[in-house]
């Protein structure tokens, strides 16, 4: 009998106890043997629960359980989420976990950890929710080197974009319309700026890179500043404003980036709409593999963790393979070394002239234009430039007319 | 140190070897030992080649050299593949293969006999190529039921149709440059008549729903029949024609497809071009997943057998999950028992007659136009109506008018 703890009854917490108590005929087969959940920690009160006689309020009560060997943690965020997994790993029980933060910032520690105890920490519902890609990534792209990664890996800012490009929504009001329907939080930083996705492409460039990738070291832009002007110029370029979370190795050293891009409509990755996810992984061998559904939500993040839960329960000994290093500063590449096209919208006294000095800086520029464009405005697309030089090309050109929108172009 | 034989030195059998030894590092930091390639079997000569010293033409030399502990089998076809599988796996060596005839027509027994031997049959290049889906179906949604599977399956027909949608060629126009290209045989039946389609949607659905789907019992409609006029229609609808294999749980039986299909340009499946794959699974607790890329070639399907001889390395025992038993033939519904909604395209004399016709039938129908649509010609798209009713009901309509199409429209 495999005697399960699940830490946290929130959304995907008890998404979690539901899919295992659904489909536990089937898991037990899967798993080779009989299995229970036999304690939910949660200090809330959840009695008249179906679940009632599981509740615990005290960690210590699963620590010190020599029956527990594998523990699915879901309360997220760092604190006491650090400590408790930490000290399961060095009690040799298996952890898995939906928890992003956690994973983008300690992955390498814990499973350092793991490896020592042998025993496995598993998190396939840190990113894509119910999407399989932390496991296919690392099993079945085993003969490949992974050599770039993108990915629109946050449901709340591709709802907000697809909003303004599909009904011509001003960010603000998609915004609170996410917010009615319960995709966005009353506070929506970690979506719109980025963040959540930073710590997704951190984890996954941290498992096909093989050094972890830390999200202080990455730089990130979210989509509060996209307008619905520049969302129509994409159109004309022929293609879609998407939040991408990229990497790419660069030599020894990794590419990784967060930041609102146009991407072509020849793209798998332009047609993902509303909260859906997408993750492309371009492989030396496979070419390019797209995974694509629903990022987040209950079932589907629950079904995540099971699945692990499954896998934890029924490898004994570490997976040696699924691991990475700890990293220093050093393995992240300067953004500003990087070289990208870029979409820019002015507002100038004279076109011609900024047109003629923008060429001079970066070669033959590519017009866009879009319905009620005003008078003094103009946009294109550039060239390949330096992020350093583009910026300080930029600060020039800002003398003479006014930057209103400034985009990267990436060819995913 | 793992000792592992090639059968077969063709496209896919060089792809291995090539994928094998240059990732070789890599692939035995994921074993966790050495590795190499000691015998590659091929009737052909290949002297004067990099691997000169580990040809061999004797399958014995192989079976009874008990160093060896994975094979695999690139042959393809039945003849000889199934007999020299059937003996490895007797003797105790794990074998993978890309062999879909093989798995689609011999899976069950050669996964029992894997069981019985303790040792593994894996097959994720059978399906998809390089496109990791047999390994997320088994493990990363073992939490979920698996309730629908749907695909776009097949390279080669995938592409004739996409140069019909988008450049207006003719099929044989289109089948010709597919050939020209490589990407059609000499003889195309098995990819235009649906059979490659068919055996690939039978190893999904196997593995999806625990029990052998044998294509004899799968009703297989290939791609001959579709005009560019039903691809005009089909535009006018709002989405494209594609060859999809799929199959779905109907109470304790499956129901499982291979036909042409209206798709609507809401579903992911409708953007997929070219050669490239994509298939949608839809789980109970994930919602809709899809998974994306090119579903042949060489260094992909390599790829995807040197991934699994990672697997079969490193796992000591039989994958209890990776399993599903023989059935009979009353594990398939009849597909006369389907319901679908149809396409239609006829010639008439009297149109306003033949839609009064098909109303009394089948209800309400939606009208489709085309440009340079002939005078007496119409087309619409029906109600759910089951396939045999439909059937009766078109030898009927046939009394009056000419059917020139007929294409389901599924919706995925």
């Amino acid at each position: 009998m495999v005697k399960i703890a699940v830490m946290g009854y929130g959304v995907v917490g008890s998404g979690t106890v539901e899919v295992f108590y659904k489909n536990l005929s089937s898991i037990e087969t899967k798993i080779g043997d009989n299995a229970e959940i036999k304690y939910i920690l949660d200090l809330r009160d959840f009695s008249g629960t179906p679940y009632d006689d599981k509740f615990i309020k005290d960690f210590n009560t699963i620590l010190n359980d020599p029956e527990i060997t594998v523990v699915a943690e879901v309360i997220g965020g760092l604190k006491p989420a650090y400590d408790f997994v930490k000290s399961l790993l060095e009690a040799g029980k298996s952890v898995v976990t939906s928890n992003k933060e956690l994973v983008a910032e300690k992955g390498a520690e814990l499973l350092h950890i793991a490896r020592e105890k042998k025993v496995n920490f598993f998190f396939e519902a840190s990113v894509g929710g119910g999407i399989p890609i932390i496991r296919p990534l690392h099993h079945c792209m085993s003969a490949n080197e992974i050599d770039e990664i993108a990915g629109i890996l946050n449901g709340t800012t591709n709802f907000i974009l697809t909003k303004m490009i599909n009904e011509g929504m001003a960010f603000d009001e998609a915004l609170s319309t996410a917010q009615k329907l319960g995709y966005a939080e009353r506070n929506p930083a970690a979506d719109v700026e980025g963040h959540d996705a930073c710590r997704k492409i951190c984890i996954l460039a941290s498992l096909a890179f093989g050094k972890h990738v830390y999200p202080k070291d990455v730089h990130t832009e979210g989509i509060t500043e996209v307008t619905l002007e520049d969302v129509q110029y994409c159109n004309d370029f022929g293609g879609a404003v998407k939040l991408i979370g990229w990497a790419a190795r660069r030599g020894g050293k990794a590419a990784v980036m967060v930041c609102p891009a146009f991407i072509s409509e020849e793209s798998q990755l332009s047609s993902v709409n509303d909260v859906f996810n997408a993750i492309l992984v371009r492989g030396d061998a496979t070419g390019d593999v797209v995974f694509y559904g629903k990022g987040a939500g209950k079932l589907p993040t629950a079904s995540a963790v099971v699945s692990d839960i499954i896998m934890a329960a029924k490898m004994h000994g570490n997976s040696k393979s699924l691991y990475w290093e700890t990293s220093d500063g050093e393995f992240i590449l300067d953004y500003k070394e990087l070289k990208n096209k870029f979409y820019l919208r002015l507002i100038c006294g004279d076109k011609a002239a900024a047109v003629k000095q923008a060429e001079k800086m970066w070669g033959k520029v590519k017009i866009l234009h879009r319905d009620q464009e005003s008078e003094n405005e103009i946009a294109f697309i550039t060239e390949e430039v330096s992020e350093r030089q583009f910026e300080s090309d930029c600060a020039e050109l800002a003398k003479s007319a006014e930057i209103k929108g400034k985009i990267r172009v990436l060819d995913y």
